[in-house]
């Protein structure tokens, strides 16, 4: 569908087709694996966007902060993980919203922690359900599946004869995977990922720990494995809107991508080739995701005001309200005449979380064509 | 003072009597050189900053989006530079907020949008204030003050007899001297920029034009410049605050850093000499502005949480809500007695504006020694 051409910019364009499109394919393919997926919200932070989700057949979701649980509890949704490694300023919040009745799940990764949340949880007569953070890849946190202090961890967790906590399962994140661009390397990935949960949480069953959750999920393992055998939920975030780091990595194409931000042509500099616009990194964010990737975007990939690509213009640098867009098609094109002074451009996001936190609001291009606006929020 | 403990984090830390002395520095030197200031508030967005800005003798203020101009004006702010060349989509914003009784001026700095704007205006009956934006170091947009352009474009604001605009003055940003670190490179480019803008006005007003406003800024060079003769205001947005960049650049030290983000031990990775807080590049932003300093911060300088830097802790890495501290003091140092699960961390950013930009509210270590919250909002 057409943008209207009154809308003030930047603003952040959602083509609610494409991403009914990624919410059918990701839910298809883990309906195929015969496993619960539990999506992440962290990237669309959208009340809009994650009913369709849910209606989609997703069961319970991913937050990355409280505040996620506290908005989306307040929806309706009572099934919540917390998958961040919770720290104890946070453990009051955490009960609070368990005992108004949300189903909430934590994670830790150290006996300090599983320690101190189990000794909260007894003082106040809570217990916590709690996953263990496991490392699969050796990407930031969480502990080996063959470490015993994985056991340690759970023993910590059931140090006050299991009043204050209960292992619930474990969880990992192989986020390493976002590095990779190959569709063998995404699916070995995919399986080290799986391998690695499913004998953490087999280690722990031996211990005597129910653990009967395992968790795990990246959006390009999720798109790349082929068995998921022993894993009970799978989490994925930016399937949801896809990006230019997702297109790098190979799982989704360009076409795929559903989030964009509008702008308008502001100035030009035709002696250096420039154009300038009003998105600049405030709109886009700084992320400079696919800078190592085998196509630098710079601030994101230049098309259109119908999102068709001008390859030959690169967001190259950015101020905080101004894009400069680097012409290399040659002296020739007049930029003024090709790019005027109030004509508008889509700028495809490196990273779509990074991108959608800096706005407030989704402006829908919806299914039913029809300019619609969906809220997000932000902070914690 | 201290900070409480039982805060959640990670929070956007102010401190109030090192903002009071940023805006007593810059406010003292402006009223020496003989000018009036009008704060870029872009920075803090918050209407608490804003008025001690405004109480230390600002007047007027310089905004980045017209959303900020809007809400400084709800505020009571009355005059109003948007010092962003103005895209044709917003004409009419622009309009209705000078239509309520806000004196605000627009930018522009090519004949296409002088044109546009002066027909918008003589349609609506309207006149526009316009500054014309001169470029003065080739950093990114405006016209060279000896361009033939600067007359054709005050001759375009004018085409409709004057009705639907005026040629209010000029203006200039330096913003390479972001690049610098030099105190005389400092004061030659401040003297460039004073000097470019200045002969671009005396151009204009030999063609007949008014241009009564000579506007130039940024913070570096704002405290560099040894003269400011023939110029009638001067900007600048991040000295409210300053920030990592700043004290590279050599403006402020980082004992004068308003700012840190607060955050909590959440996990180690003692073999990597790695510590995980919860502040990750959702708190920090993705800027990386430090970078291409001399002493690149990664995300931001680490420190304890009264503020003392902790030199041998590195902020090497951040994922969505995560970040990454490196050790580099050796593997003596039991990092989790050390930086125990729990603790507090302040980071102070490379990039206040961008940083800021990432809380909806600054927790503020008042000079009268309470903890307040001063609201700040974003988006367009």
């Amino acid at each position: 569908m057409l943008v209207p051409p009154d809308l003030e910019t930047p603003l952040l364009l959602l083509d609610e087709a494409r991403m009914q499109r990624n919410i059918v394919r990701m839910q298809a393919r883990m309906n195929e694996l015969g496993v619960r997926f539990r999506p992440h919200v962290k990237t669309s932070k959208c009340p809009q966007v994650v009913a369709r989700q849910l209606a989609a057949g997703a069961q319970g979701i991913t937050v990355s902060t409280l505040k996620e649980a506290e908005r989306f509890f307040a929806d309706g949704i009572t099934d919540i993980l917390y998958a961040v490694a919770i720290a104890p300023a946070k453990f009051d919040h955490a009960m609070r919203l368990a005992r108004q009745g949300l189903q909430l799940t934590l994670l830790v990764e150290s006996v300090a922690a599983a320690e101190a949340l189990a000794r909260h949880g007894h003082t106040h007569g809570h217990c916590h359900a709690v996953l263990i953070e496991v490392d699969t890849d050796g990407h930031r946190s969480g502990i080996r599946p063959d470490d015993p202090l994985l056991a340690s961890v759970a023993q910590a967790l059931r140090a006050e004869q299991g009043k204050g906590a209960r292992v619930a399962g474990v969880m990992t994140h192989a986020g390493s995977s976002y590095a990779l661009c190959d569709p063998d390397a995404l699916a070995t990935m995919a399986e080290q990922e799986r391998a690695g949960c499913v004998s953490a949480a087999e280690r722990l069953r031996a211990a005597g720990h129910a653990c009967e959750i395992v968790s795990v999920g990246s959006t390009p393992t999720a798109l790349s494995a082929r068995s998921l055998h022993g894993v009970t939920e799978v989490r994925a975030g930016v399937y949801v809107f896809f990006d230019l780091v997702m297109a790098g990595v190979g799982v989704c194409s360009r076409d795929e991508i559903a989030i964009s931000v509008l702008c308008s042509v502001i100035g030009h500099r035709p002696a250096a080739g420039r154009v300038i616009t009003d998105a600049g990194w405030m709109a886009m964010s700084r992320d400079r995701g696919t800078q190592n990737q085998k196509h630098d975007f710079g601030y994101g990939a230049v098309c259109d005001v119908d999102g068709q690509p001008i390859d030959m213009l690169a967001f190259s640098d950015a101020n905080q309200e101004h894009g400069v867009l680097q012409w290399s098609g040659g002296a020739g094109v007049d930029l003024e005449q090709r790019f005027p002074i109030g004509s508008r451009l889509r700028i495809v996001p490196n990273h779509a979380c990074a991108t959608a936190a800096q706005f407030e609001r989704y402006t829908v291009l919806s299914a039913d064509d029809r300019i619609v606006e969906w809220p997000r929020f932000g902070g914690w």
